[in-house]
């Protein structure tokens, strides 16, 4: 068997063939450009070779509801020469075999789920997200995907604000002040002129994001209970993840029963940005037992 | 077929048993006092039928996890005299059939749930929210309830104050002005001294309430996009839940679709409080299929 994986960044594009245990046998990366141009590269090199199934993990919004008229598009994305994409479409003109059409987050936290699984964790269900240009969210529960209306849009949740930090308007495109708009990449340009690599994690910066976060395990620690939920993105270390666990235990304050919080709030257990990868392939080898 | 609820609420347990299509055959309702006497009250009812299995609908906190050492238990509940109750333990010493445990709000979920895919509504996932003496909520995604780590605690939410009310402490015992805490049933008494139901719908504090109900709705449906989110409890009425989709578009702006408020956001289709009851025989008799 061999599977497909497209991770597709607004920045880039990730595409991968792998076997059945998730094994990569081949990759690529190239930029993301114009839709067409960088659809075309995708499409040749998947011709190279004879998968079984493709997963795709896409950048967002994109309509993932098979019923919608426009179910496989990127849909109205901020990225604007992206909006309105017949991203399935485009390639299944060519390459005809099932797909499985999610977002960035849905194909990490499936990744992610799936080697949970693997090492034998007892883990049904999952919380990921992504800080980094934006932040987003991604769940499975009962080993399946969250998502009924459409996918989850948890990098968009209110958060109370830090007093600390009241005269900050916030970046989100949409709502400034949402959880994005507070925590993610571009929130240190907009706070300190600076990027967020050159500030030391000792900058008080730091304690106000780690409270926004913090309020966003609270929120699906109460809503969902999941078993496991998992940070990644540029913003993301294991040292930030301190900040947020200690931040997380004093609002939580013993309310409901979490895991060790080391093992309930974490870093991806896939290194190296794969665990996309690795849930497309295991979105595309469902697809094939269904 | 016959199945078996048990709706155990902090005030009165409702026992009843129906057959596969969930029409009640016979009820008994009776007021929870010392555990031992309600539930041998319970078991004495079922002792007449001969019921397959039971589903059960509890107040909370309860311990769900079948790998739990107190899988069964009402757990610490402020309730006291309850707390560490073998709830279903001392059922199935005498009732010999299965038994599913879950909470009130889960029950009232599922039985939402069930009864619209009997009415052919496209639904797949649901929030049931209780809006009472005190405040719950209870999920069912892709046909299955939610709460890998036990049971959702979505009445215990942080919510935004509104300018109007910061003055107000908030009621919830554990965390003052949680959602619980601003909207449950005993915040008209600690707010305007009087009880609820003498409270007309034109009084300020209804869009007070409102406004933080919709901040519960708003954060469910960016991190679950259910089908619909139903409310019950003695609280909720029709014009209340006008006032919370009004509210509700405020917040939401029209960042992700939803489907026609109306639809979205509303009553039980079950009428008389009889989600619970449905729910319940409904998951007994997944249990018989399983
Ligand atoms: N060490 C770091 N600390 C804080 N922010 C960082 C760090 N490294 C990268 N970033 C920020 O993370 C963002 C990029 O996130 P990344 O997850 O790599 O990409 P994307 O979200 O575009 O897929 C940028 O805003 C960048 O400034
Ligand atoms: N019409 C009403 N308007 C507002 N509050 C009400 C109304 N009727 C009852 N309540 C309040 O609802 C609460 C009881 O909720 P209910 O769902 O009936 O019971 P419980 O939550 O105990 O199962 C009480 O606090 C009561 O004062
Ligand atoms: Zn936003
Ligand atoms: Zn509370």
């Amino acid at each position: 068997m061999l599977l497909g994986s497209i991770e597709a960044g607004g920045t880039k594009f990730v595409c991968a063939v792998g076997n059945e245990n998730y094994q990569i046998k081949d990759q690529t990366t190239f930029p993301t450009t114009a839709p067409e141009e960088t659809l075309q590269k995708t499409v040749d090199y998947f011709k190279q070779f004879e998968v079984d199934a493709i997963g795709i993990a896409s950048f967002g919004p994109i309509e993932v509801r098979k019923t919608a008229p426009n179910y496989g598009f990127i849909t109205d994305t901020p990225k604007e020469v992206w909006s309105n994409t017949d991203f399935v479409g485009f390639l299944t003109k060519t390459i005809k075999v099932p797909v499985f059409f999610t977002t960035d987050v849905n194909g990490s936290a499936f990744g992610e789920y799936v080697m949970s699984q693997l090492s034998n964790e007892d883990v049904d269900s999952l919380v990921y997200y992504t800080i980094g240009t934006g932040v987003g969210g991604g769940a499975i529960i009962n080993g399946k995907l969250v998502g009924s209306l459409g996918h989850p849009e948890m990098g968009h949740v209110k958060v109370k604000r830090h007093p600390d930090d009241l005269d900050f308007a916030g970046v989100c495109p949409f709502h400034k002040d949402c959880l994005e708009g507070l925590v993610s990449g571009p929130t240190f340009e907009a706070r300190l002129n600076k990027s967020g690599k050159d500030v030391p994690l000792t900058d008080p910066v730091w304690d106000i994001m780690s409270y926004y976060v913090a309020q966003a395990v609270l929120q699906v620690t109460l809503i969902l209970r999941p078993d496991k939920i998992v940070f990644g993105g540029g913003v993301t270390s294991e040292k930030f993840l301190e900040k947020v666990r200690r931040d997380f235990a004093t609002l939580l304050n013993g309310y409901v029963h979490v895991p060790p919080l080391e093992e309930y709030i974490t870093m991806p257990e896939i290194s190296n940005n794969g665990s996309a990868t690795v849930g497309d392939f295991a979105l595309a080898k469902r697809l094939l037992r269904e």
